[in-house]
């Protein structure tokens, strides 16, 4: 048996200080690193390959629903992004600006895009006439750019990447039927291909997107027991079309401003997967969307052994389905050095084979979340490796929703509300700083050393002002309003109104 | 038999304006558009289906070749660029500059990335330490802007889409490879998914990437005889990991700066592909690539007719092998104008079904590049199709191959080479102005009406000042020397001199 040695790549302990462990994974799991540019990460090849499986897969779904890509210019005008006028007061302090261009001054500033329903409405005002032009359903998967002051690895970058999902209706209904839609396809994305549990719902007009009607978002909950947002669905009614002035000639032969939806997910979702399932050794990644699903590690210490070793491997690899991507680690390490090493990565299921094994025909497979180990005749592979795959994908969504649901609580009092977002005195948290390193002003965001921030089900008048008070007593915000909450009556947590019918999320969130 | 009636949407024609008709066939296709800002295009649904079908090919590809994903900050600081002094002198002069972000102005100017060897040297200044982390190959898929004076669809646009890949080896033998190699791969990609015949060669030094050693590219002929470099592949040499201080301890023990190339194709070969194939009905798309391979247009007089004839192509979508791309035009629009429609489209085969066609249970394939028709047996579809759109692919590719031989001249007289690129005194040809439209000073660039510009076969001395005689003469350039043209000594064509050793490849390039 070989001794697991202690890694050359230490990282943080996940329960002693999450914000140092989750910048730990991201560089030493080599997912993304710092740039010379303020906010703006590099994502390597680790990263970006998780990346690419879960853009593989969304982008699936969204052409199954309907939707065709298409690319609209990263620069968009000043004039535009002042047309809707609440969105120019959500987006315009974040903006990057372009002023000079070819040599020469420009006239008109252009804004490096932050989002792209601008353009969007400019554009289809020429294409859109007559109802059978609708409905328009098209998506772009771009970089986007806003000026953040604090960002951290994936979750909040200047720079990042994401699908904007853009579509226009000829009547409420069916946007009202396009934003739900699109919601459970973020919903279904990050519950059956990574792992997380989420709750729909609809934010409250304080959190919604700037120049929406209403907003809808599916949040999750991270390894510390802070939500993370993980996809937005916008209905934008007509604010935009009417700003923009897109009118469609109806089958009644009037004419109407058409109804529109906008719809986004990004980089973030990736680190959604880093803090739902992570552990102290680094990542676990869902199976579905992991770059390597199987580390093959071939155990030796003689060259015999070698060689019979890597004749077995050469065999069993064949034994595989096509589908499960597989590596083969013949780094000159050792084993030790391998196992730390991958699950730092996150590799979902490790293969050992040794000079035993290749005796016995069978190898020693090891699962990431649980580290169960069992032997496997080399013969049952193609049937054993793809099973264990999909156990480790639902386990790893069973023990993140066990874990939500034993750390949300439904309080009734504003004391114990208040309570339940503020940490044991004898926690040391640290905030995270730029890009989440650590840093000294930790205490100010301090929760309970060991401890999981809670959601928390309360009942809510629909006030802003109750809302407002509870972020500035707790820092906690109201995630949403879950559609399947129950019907409940009772008083606002806050001001003892009324409260509008359900309980609603309250939770700290990154 | 339903007559072709006139499309409603009619293009010029390709023999007599050729500018005019890309620009046409760019916007009706609906394959492009124009955008509200100077030089950007809106690529529209169809175009980046074609485009994603590209992209997939070429990223699979580069992924065979042992090539990672990886992806860099769009912004790079302007220390960065400035850093190796061919390279600022190239590209500074087309940078878009982001000077205000976050409501302040920035300490350092940020450029809109042109090319990103500089902020991927910086980063692997620090990841490159020995022989042991080399080589490094990575790619990216990414936006980049180069403010243009002049542009056009697909061909020279502000911003544009591309992969640039970019690796760093220990010896400069392994950077020489690489360079071939991925030539070769874009090569791959134009002939045999594309249709597309090029010439594979070397850049002179006048031609070569600013900071390059040297540069290899893929040459093609479009339908009017011009050339368009369609993919470059450059050995850098030292010249950038000198200038950012990359260094590596080889296994001799000493420090030495690896050997880096770099690599690129973007949406410049959309414009390749509809101009190689295209005619005066529009696209001709290569079967590999386009968004649909096969229409299936119904043909009804009465609603009983109509049943019949969709109850017949339900059953027959059942024969086509699934990775058939296939379309129903159900439109409400007459029979005529769905096969000028779908003809303007590109799309390589069109299925007709009507009411005999059901009775004899057979269907009419029509191919889009030659308009030959059979009649197929339903239950023979299975087999056909494919195979017919195998032929269509040979088969454009043949046809492209044999245009450019048949307007390639070998020219050993200087007063041959400038008729041969002077236009007929008849011709009016426009130039393209600003995205393709033909504009006013057209006549400056005027070729022979009907004429094509031919690729001239001549003998060089080497020396830049005789290819500058002939761009100032004629407008052409040397567009590469091929590596498959046959040792031949001559005199240089223009100063009389001793040639390189073969022929060259002069022509007027897009």
């Amino acid at each position: 048996m070989t001794k697991t040695q202690p890694s050359p790549r230490a990282i943080a302990r996940k329960s002693e200080n999450f914000a140092e462990w989750y910048t730990d994974v991201v560089r030493k799991a080599e997912l993304a690193d710092y740039s010379p540019v303020r906010g703006c990460m590099i994502i390597r090849p680790y990263g970006y390959a998780l990346w690419e499986n879960v853009q593989r897969a969304l982008d699936d779904m969204i052409k199954a629903t309907g939707h065709q890509n298409m690319y609209f210019p990263l620069l968009i005008p000043r004039s535009f992004l002042t047309k809707e006028a609440e969105h120019v007061k959500g987006f315009a302090p974040e903006v990057a600006w372009v002023t000079h261009a070819g040599g020469e001054e420009l006239e008109e500033w252009l804004a490096v895009r932050p989002t792209s329903e601008t353009i969007i409405c400019s554009t289809y005002a020429k294409y859109i006439q007559s109802w059978r032009d609708l409905p328009v359903l098209v998506n772009q998967w771009a970089n986007v750019m806003r000026w953040e002051m604090r960002t951290r690895f994936f979750l909040r970058t200047t720079e990042f990447l994401w699908q904007e999902g853009h579509t226009f209706h000829a009547t409420p209904e069916e946007a009202a039927e396009e934003t739900d839609k699109m919601l459970g396809v973020y919903a279904q994305l990050a519950e059956e291909w990574l792992s997380i549990p989420v709750i729909k719902g609809r934010k409250t007009e304080s959190e919604k997107f700037a120049g929406a009607d209403y907003t809808l978002s599916i949040e999750a909950m991270m390894g510390d027991g802070k939500a993370l947002q993980s996809g937005t669905s916008h209905n934008l009614g007509q604010n935009f079309t009417r700003a923009y002035e897109i009118l469609f000639q109806d089958k009644d032969l009037t004419r109407k401003n058409p109804w529109q939806t906008s719809w986004g997910l990004s980089t973030r979702i990736i680190g959604g997967i880093i803090m739902a399932h992570g552990d102290d050794s680094g990542l676990i990644l869902p199976p579905r969307v992991a770059p390597y699903q199987v580390v093959v590690v071939p155990i030796f210490r003689k060259d015999e052994e070698r060689a019979a070793v890597a004749a077995a491997i050469e065999k069993l690899l064949v034994e595989l389905p096509r589908e499960v991507r597989v590596t083969v680690d013949w780094r000159e390490e050792t084993p030790g050095y391998k196992f730390n090493d991958w699950e730092l990565k996150g590799v979902p299921v490790r293969m050992e084979v040794g000079p035993k094994d290749v005796q016995k025909e069978q190898v020693v497979l090891v699962r990431r979340d649980t580290r169960a180990k069992e032997f496997v005749p080399t013969a049952a592979l193609g049937e054993r490796v793809p099973a264990l795959l999909d156990e480790v994908q639902h386990a790893l969504y069973e023990r993140a929703l066990t874990f939500r649901l034993e750390n949300t609580l439904r309080v009734d009092d504003y004391a114990a509300l208040v309570a339940a977002f503020t940490p044991a005195a004898t926690g040391v948290e640290g905030a995270m700083g730029a890009m989440g390193a650590a840093d000294a002003d930790g205490a100010a965001d301090a929760d309970g050393a060991a401890g999981v921030t809670p959601f928390v089900e309360a009942h809510w008048c629909g006030d802003p002002a109750c809302e407002a008070k509870v972020k500035k007593d707790t820092k906690a915000t109201i995630r949403n309003i879950p559609f399947d909450a129950p019907a409940e009556d009772g008083p606002c947590i806050v001001d003892g109104k009324p409260g509008i019918g359900k309980r609603v999320i309250f939770a700290k969130a990154y």
